[in-house]
Formats: structure tokens, sequence, C-alpha cells
């Protein structure tokens, strides 16, 4: 019988799809003796995950219900083999990310000030706005209260499975989309990251949506800011340390940018931190994926791999292997 | 020479790919004598256009900036051929009931909130008000911080040329969509708006996109609230009078529906008018199809209306025939 530790705050009645021939054992942040177990299934809060961990004995493999598990390694090192729940949460991650993108475009966080003063010409704030980010000094009449999505340049950094289901979500915009990866392929065409810099002055959008390793840290930096144009959207739904932290406020502070991220690093983010009172960028506080269908969602996928290992197929999701 | 009056704030630029064989009129709202026109192009401004037409000698044709005309004809008398710019803002228009629809689902007015007060852990006023909008009473771990599109009952009220957009747009989000116009029709199915009561029930979004007539006046009204299930979003982006305005405050107030509207009735909204102040629901002060291209994509459209006009070919875009 192989023993499955799962978070107790889960409700069993989610499991009930799991393979047979498992004994699942709850595991709670709070055990008090250690527990012995062949799979762990962590506690989709890192924080109560890490503090499981120490009680947890014999785990060979964990399934995490999250897409990012860089904070697993460090914690079980070498010797275990770590998966996570490729897929589960791609279509919650990319809705996010375009309702950022439309978010920010409609201008609806000034529409919010407005509506609050309750003062219909107060919608002219929405046109100085439309000025002052974009530089655009055209004469308009009507004067541009937000921004059409349509016919943007949107550049895609990072072309895994959230990738492209951003790029699926983009589609009907028709926007004008280009797409970086680590390496670069062809049909369609994904440059390489070294094109990056390259490509970067001619984005209006840029969508972030890497997984976090050491290549990625601080892809976008003071370096990559400096080449944005005025009124650049930047979009993280990948990882706050992918975007260095101080450049951001700087370009922000600066006027230069805006930006919609659902990360931050450090995350969460202390009170009284720089980034939460930046102007032209919409923080939420990483709930992209925590829809009601998180965990069903997420299940799904970790039952799937759970049913491979115990019939001794190949994994699917493997993020490191066993040293 | 066909004589034709155009608002004269719009730079002459834009009306550079008109036909040849016309006489362009600037015609302002502050003319101190008559003017004789064939064919005018109201100001997009309504209160401008129609402080403009008591000058306005010998018109015969309107062509209007606009989608929506139902001010035109009280003003001109039926005397006189009416024309739309059918299509010119589709794209925006549709555009922004996805971001309508988005911003509400991820519960970005509430994130605004919890940014500008700076706590990370006051993301659990947005579990708060999933389960207090929706009235799930499941314990989900991790709470429910905002919802997923992706398989949600869509009633889309209207299905005209904004609908169809609309539609397209919402296709990569796998809602199930039901469709509701004048009368039905098939393939895609449309049912006839005397189905509409029986369908509001299941719909968790209801997106009202049809023409001002006296027909959809109060279309949704106190019998229609009263039949939409806890937590349905309305999304008006047709005209202010289509939605019952009282109806509408009372079903807010009750905490029973969330909406999201960019027009009002009255409009522009009053200082002090109850709306303003409503609960889970979000005003644009009628700013759709505000966006940086506005002119020139009624331009193009109005531009080819006058071709046709000039050319004596039928027209493409009349709302009201010559009496």
């Amino acid at each position: 019988m192989i023993r499955v530790g799962y978070p107790v705050t889960l409700a069993l009645e989610l499991l009930r799809d799991f393979p047979a021939g498992i004994e699942l054992i709850p595991v709670s942040d709070k055990l008090e003796r250690d527990v012995e177990i062949d799979v762990w299934i962590p506690d989709p809060y890192p924080t109560r995950a890490i503090r499981a961990w120490p009680r947890l004995r014999g785990v060979k493999l964990i399934i995490s219900m999250l897409a990012g598990t860089e904070w697993i390694s460090p914690l079980a090192g070498p010797h275990v083999t770590i998966c996570n729940a490729r897929g589960a949460h791609n279509a919650a991650t990319a809705e996010w990310a375009l309702a950022a993108i439309l978010t920010t475009l409609k201008y609806f966080p000034i529409y919010q000030d407005v509506q609050r003063s309750g003062v219909w010409k107060r919608r002219f704030d929405a046109a100085a706005h439309y000025k002052a980010i974009t530089g655009d000094a055209t004469s308009l009449d009507p004067p541009a209260m937000l921004e059409e999505l349509s016919g943007k340049r949107v550049l895609l950094v990072g072309y895994g499975e959230i990738g492209k289901e951003t790029e699926r979500m983009l589609a009907p915009f028709q926007v004008e989309l280009t797409r970086v990866a680590r390496s670069s392929r062809s049909e369609p065409k994904v440059h390489s990251s070294a094109e990056l810099d390259r490509l970067i002055p001619s984005a209006e959008i840029i969508v972030v949506i890497v997984p976090a390793t050491n290549e990625t840290r601080g892809l976008i930096g003071a370096a990559q800011f400096a080449l944005m144009r005025q009124g650049t959207l930047l979009v993280n739904a990948a990882r706050g340390a992918v975007v260095d932290t101080v450049a951001l406020i700087e370009a922000l502070n600066a006027g230069k940018i805006r930006a919609a991220i659902d990360v931050t690093d450090p995350e969460p983010l202390p009170e009284g931190h720089p980034l939460w009172s930046c102007p032209n960028l919409l923080i939420t506080p990483h709930v992209a994926a925590s829809s009601p269908q998180f965990a069903r969602n997420a299940l799904r996928v970790v039952g799937e791999e759970l049913r491979r290992y115990i019939n001794g197929e190949p994994l699917k999701n493997v993020v490191q292997q066993t040293v």
C-alpha cells in the first residue's frame, strides 16, 4: 500500500477520483510526531507546506498542486522526484493575464475613482491619463478615454503551456504577437531569449510567463526597462523575481511604463513597500489561479500522475529527477 | 457640388479619404448664421450636435459617426434619411464588454483597494466577496479569490454586429453561450425575445447589446432581475434605457446581482444619483468607443456611405428612411 500524504485542509470528496491501492494520510502543518509517507502532495500554501516538511519521513515523490515548484527543491533536496500540476492552472492564469491587459487598457482603475467621485465629467481624467502615459500629443475629438487591444504589438516572453493559452485568448483581438522563449523554434516562430533586448523596443505590451529559474531571475531589469517605449504595459503572471523590483519601481515612478503583476519580489509584499504606491500599476496578491476550481483542477492532474506512479508508468510532469 | 457639413472639431486630415466632388463645410455648435448643406455628419457629442442643428438648412442625409442614433430622429424629424456608422465601433465596444466581464470576475476593483491599503493579507477581502456574491458556502482551500470565465453560462441579449463581435471574443473562454434577439433564427441558434424570461434564470452572465428602441426600453426590469440567480453579472454596453434604473439599483443594493455598465439612464448621470454608490457595480461614463481610433474608425464608414450617396448607389447603413 502506497502512503500518500495530502493537505489536511482539502475536502476528502476532492480525492475520490484518486487511484485505488493507496492509503491517504492527512498532513497538517502542526504535526506533533513524524509521519511515514511515500508520496507527498504539499499544501498549496508554501508557508504551510514548509512547516509540515520536517515531520515527513520516507518521501520519494512530491506532486505539487501548483505550476511553480521552485520552492520545493531547496526544501526537500535532490534525492526526491518533484512533479508539478502541469496544465491545471493554465486557463485561470491566462485569463488573469487577459483581464490585467484589458483592465489596464480600458483605464478601469481610473473609472473606479471617477465613479466614487460621482462626477460624470471626471471622465476627462482618463483623457489626461491617455496623453500622459502614451505621450500622444495629437488633438483627438472625442479625446481618447481608453485604448483598444486590437492591433497592439504584444511580446510574449515564455512559450510554455500558459504562454500558449494566453496566445489563444489573445487571438480574437488580432494583436501582432511576437514570441520569445529560452530557445528559438519555428512553426510558430519563437525567438530565443538572446533576441529579447532587440524585440523589446517595438512592443506595446510585454507578457512575462516563464518559470522561475536561475536563468530567468531578473530577466526584466533596468536595461530592459530602458529599452521599452513610452507607455509599454508589462504584465507579470510568472514569478516576482523574474522582474527586478527596484528597476520596476523606477520605471513606474518615472511615468515611463505601466504594469500589472500578480507576483512580487519579495512576496508577500511587506506593508510600507514602495511598490504598493507606484503609479500606473495593478497589483493582485498572487491570486491568479485561486478560483473556486483551483483544488479540483490541480487534483485532477495530481491524481493522474499518482496513477502513473502506482502503475509504474513514466511520470509526465517531472520538474526534478532524483539525483 | 454636394455640400457636406462636418464637425469643426475634427482634424481635416481625417477626411482626406472622403470622395471627390464634395464641398466640406465646418459646422460648430456656435454658428451665428444659417448654413446650407446637403449632408450632415453630426458632432459625435449629441449635446453639441443638438446645438448646431437649428442653423442647418437643406439637410437631406445625416450620417452619424456613432452606432446609436436614437437621438437624431426626434431632432431632425422624419423628412431626412439617417445612417449610422455601422461596424465602426464593434471591436471597441465588444472589447469593453470583455474587459468589464473579466474585471468583475477577477475582482480587480477589490484588489485596487487592497493595493491602496498596502496589506497583502487583505486579499481575504476578495474571498469574503466571493462567498457573499455567489452564495457558495463550500469550504475551499485556498479560498476562492476570483472567478474563472471559462465554462460560465453567458446570455447574449442582442445579436447584431456588436453581439457577434462579443461572441467572437468570448470564444476562447469556452463559455456556454445562449443568444437572444428580436426574432428567432437558426445556425447559429438565436432565441426570440419572447423567450428571454425563460432563459434568464440559468445565466451567470447577461450581456445586453441591443439598439435603443421603444421595444427595448426597460427590457431588463424588476421582473427580469427577480428571475436572475444570485450573483448574476449584468453587462450593459447598449443604452441606459434598456435597463430599468430603479430596478437595477434595487437588485444591486439587495446584494443579489453585480453589474458593469457603460451607459446610464439618465445620462450623464447627475451628481448625487444613487446609482453612483451601488455595491458590486462598475460604471464607465459612456466611453467604450472613445479610443484614439474613434474618429478614424467612424469616418472610414461614413466616407464609404458618402461615396455611395454621391454615386447614386443604395445606402448601406440606413436606420431611418425619408418619409
